[in-house]
């Protein structure tokens, strides 16, 4: 591809994928709020940019990946952001998880100057990123999206293109309802279980193989049975994404009970600590209540 | 096996269950409250006996599949039940879905009178039982386990010895947990994403793929897109479990705060006459709170 790639956000995720994008061959520009992390990849060829203006003076194709709605706000539509240096005809593909009201808002001014807009929000956390093997959910117009394919094939293995600007949003929103509801399903079960004397680990062998077969269950075994919550993906970071999923809701007018209570959990896990823990430490709370530990005094 | 086998409870699971027991050859004597399903398999070479009692005096293994703990009880320990039959080094196969609790006692006074007894309730439904292709959740001794495997090894496909008296139903509740509250997470993804204008199938496509993949998602999906509920699972079953994964909760000391609602969201579906239909239907709850129904309007 001839076209000339920005990045913007560095972070956990965004350095390991603008890595992959310079790895096939693009030549990149980056810019990070902090430097050090632009740097480092300026050390493996990219260009380093002032600002996000610069990035987008500089790019036909600028992609951020940043933490959360305000940020995208301020680096896209801010003082020296993307859309003062962009030009007619360039394309933004905001990979952030963020509100799909912002990022339709975002999408509108887009329009009038011209600018195509895609909302790309991945899953599969930083291994994912490192590996290249995201799941992409894309909004946007279809040929925005052909545009960007190339770029999203580097950094995914499981692109959709799911709908018009915000769908990608709010299939992310779906997604992070859907995980955090299984992982309080199985932290329940874990802890009834277990309590009951059933030894944990037969438990989630035995469900495995039928309809409650999910993979939570799978990649988070060892987590549930060692009590091991290293990240992973953080609770603070899942909170965000079920703000984002209940403001959503309010939005669209859809009440959500479960996702409702499920997002006061991870306020809970953050009010004690837990909000640099892994998003499975939800089960630590189901113990607590029941003052039981999974594993311990199993009889079998 | 030479052991001659007793079939107790001939319903929707039981019939096809007996049934494949006969066609391996096992010469089966069984028993049914209404007479008409016993006289089926009497064509096909079952013998008939006139009461739990009579099944017990006739064989060396006795199999019971009933709706629930009272029949169980009532068939087991009650007037012509199976202990005024059961002779000493018989062996009782509960594979009801019952409470942990009344196994246990089941299992203690069978443990008087020197028989054995597991609890093996099953998942995989109708299809699983006349294919043969069940999960059997087993509790109860080793030796009495290995007694009753070629008899499981008939009825099902996933056979694990999870644990003690009882451990098999307590699996059972911890499976039955997991499956009602993955259908309301899913049903909430579901009415979100689509009262935001996102097609359903390309929210099931594109969340499949990563870590909010399930089985329930999989199984389910044209339950769920065609809303058709015919089952499949009745809701009245699936509420019945609920209500012994929560008196097993009050039990053994365990809030279970989403489980408790969930059961409460299965209630609401059997009071507005949605009892027989399919569990999924808890997708249609979700879409009346929206006023919403999945699919309609979706501008993708």
């Amino acid at each position: 591809m001839a076209e000339k790639v920005g990045f913007i956000g560095l972070g956990i995720m965004g350095k390991p994928m603008a890595r992959n994008l310079m790895q096939i061959g693009h030549e990149l520009v980056v810019y990070n709020r902090s430097r050090e992390k632009a740097d480092e990849l300026a050390e493996e060829g990219a260009v380093v940019a002032g600002s996000p203006r610069e990035v987008a003076e500089q790019s036909d194709v600028v992609v951020t990946m940043l933490p959360d709605s305000p940020e995208v706000r301020e680096v896209v539509a801010g003082e020296d952001g993307v859309f003062e240096g962009i030009g007619e005809g360039s394309l933004l593909v905001d990979m952030s998880t963020i509100s799909p009201v912002v990022t339709k808002e975002l999408a509108a001014e887009a329009g009038k100057k011209g600018v195509g807009i895609l909302d790309a929000p991945v899953s599969g956390g930083e291994p994912g990123a490192v590996e290249g093997t995201l799941s992409i959910m894309v909004g946007g117009g279809e040929e925005d999206f052909e545009r960007a394919k190339p770029i999203f094939d580097v950094l995914g293995e499981t692109v959709v293109h799911v709908g018009e600007a915000g769908a990608g949003q709010v299939a992310k929103a779906c997604n992070q309802i859907v995980v955090a509801l299984v992982i309080e399903a199985v932290s329940e079960a874990l802890v009834l279980g277990s309590k009951a004397g059933v030894n944990p680990a037969k438990i989630i062998d035995v469900l495995s193989g039928g309809l409650a077969g999910n993979k939570v269950m799978e990649a988070k075994r060892d987590f549930f049975l060692e009590h091991d919550f290293d990240p992973g993906f953080r609770v603070e970071l899942h909170h965000k994404d079920l703000g984002i999923a209940l403001a959503a809701s309010r939005e669209y007018g859809v009440a959500l009970p479960i996702t409702a209570i499920v997002s006061q959990m991870l306020e809970a896990l953050k009010a004690k600590g837990s909000g640099d823990r892994d998003h499975s430490a939800i089960l630590t709370l189901i113990e607590d209540l029941a003052q039981h530990r999974i594993g311990e005094g199993a009889s079998y």
